[in-house]
């Protein structure tokens, strides 16, 4: 099974879009988890917060520098966090790796042979040759950042770019092309769209009608859900990946964290359907 | 120190542009370390290629993906990597990382703190407030891509945008400008610009005559050693930092391998001094 297929049929089997990201700040920790040395805290966190959403989420989404910057030991409770996971839900490393040639190759291997994730976001900015050695992994799926989240995205992806017969139109769609192109060779790829923006998102969906989209921003970004919802999904209200993190996480610091991040994914699951299965 | 006046402290005493890029493939590394488990075999073989070219090197640059694709062991051979480089050479971590928000301050706090990297190379397609984490740490270089070596630098590095007042430039020009801006607010920044486009680099080297350049891609990617160290450099000769890999640690493989890694390295920085020195 590929990882458009797992995704599909973990999203269909949970009736939900909502992926839950794993980004597990030292500073945020439960305070009862403080007195674990930090990587077994972090080990900790991450497992009950898995085991109280699971049932509410279409995918995990690890997020690689808060178990970086935790040195060799972070990237042990990175595996611990990945065997933790259950088997029919895809994990999806967010990563944001960009690199050429040999060095893409070892990236590719560290998270889909040495990591063992199911797909990977990346950064399309040194072009094709960079994202090759991610493709041909062909059962593993390759996000492309496309329109960020982030109020910087404007400063180089909304610039005009113009095309051999002099239209415009901003980078960030001439990036969309391109990976709806490179999708035709492979069929693995993905966008990252960010749900701050959801006209972009609408646009960059009528572009790409099948590929998943990844949707971060929503909720503690000023994302807006509803509208994330209706331009991200695709005619079939599928393939798009709503993306929350802090938002399930820290949904409270005392004792009943993973109580409180269980009923926050619930919610969030359900108003995504909510906004899924309204007419547009 | 920073890490400008680290490097240039460096290149002066040593005489030297030569930056040693450390990527310990595991395929390639010799057979005589091939019996040694592979991350006690590639902090051997880093340690004898540091020993032996280090007094011909301005700077060694660690590639963090053939040290994430050993799992956590390859994190501890990286931290053992860098604890062998001697303490007056400037250490850049290869990571080309780039995100947002809390994301990029732990990456961030991954290569400075936890590793305790002098520079890194960060991809600016996400804009400043990806890179503001980054550069909030003063004393240590941010070495941004620009225009990098490999064929898909075209997909979009080379695109044609358009300012305000309608005129047009290829993007990683656009970018070098934006680059030039954020070193006037911080000034710990750096550009890569690959080897392989010498007309590219020193029109870049036009537009920000004061940083350091990073120029990879000498060598076993084709670019052309003498015209890449022309164009490169600062009006004073200096700034450039040329950085080889596999031209150095593989320029043997047999038991010689640290002493023809030496002959390589001194050749190589003597021929980037006699190109230096070359009236223009």
């Amino acid at each position: 099974m590929n990882f458009l297929e797992k995704l599909l049929t973990a999203s269909r089997q949970q009736n939900s879009l909502l992926c839950v990201g794993l980004d597990p700040e030292q500073s945020r920790l439960p305070a009862e988890l403080r007195d674990l040395p930090v990587a077994a805290a972090t080990v900790r966190f991450c497992r009950e917060i898995i085991d109280a959403t699971a049932p509410y989420a279409c995918a995990f989404k690890p997020n690689l520098a808060f178990f970086e910057v935790l040195g060799p030991a972070g990237m042990q409770a990175l595996l611990e966090v990945i065997h933790a996971i259950p088997a029919h839900i895809p994990i999806i490393a967010d990563a944001k790796r960009g690199d050429i040639g040999s060095t893409a190759r070892n990236y590719a291997a560290a998270i889909f042979d040495t990591y063992g994730f199911d797909a990977v976001t990346v950064n399309p900015y040194l072009g094709f040759d960079s994202v090759e050695p991610f493709l041909a992994y062909r059962e593993r799926g390759i996000i492309l950042l496309c329109r960020t989240s982030n109020p910087g995205a404007r400063d180089f992806q909304d610039l005009l770019v113009q095309d051999a017969a002099g239209q415009t139109q901003p980078l960030y769609e001439a990036i969309a092309h391109r990976i709806q192109e490179w999708n035709g060779l492979t069929g693995n790829c993905g966008l990252v769209v960010g749900a701050t923006y959801p006209r972009e998102l609408k646009a960059i969906r009528a572009l790409c009608p099948d590929l998943p989209i990844l949707v971060p921003g929503v909720g503690s970004q000023g994302g807006d859900l509803e509208a994330s919802v209706m331009a991200g999904v695709d005619a079939d209200g599928e393939r798009a990946i709503i993306s929350v993190s802090r938002g399930i996480l820290y949904a409270s610091h005392g004792q009943d964290y993973a109580q409180k991040a269980q009923a926050q994914a619930r919610l969030l699951r359900d108003q995504i359907n909510r906004a899924r299965n309204r007419p547009a």
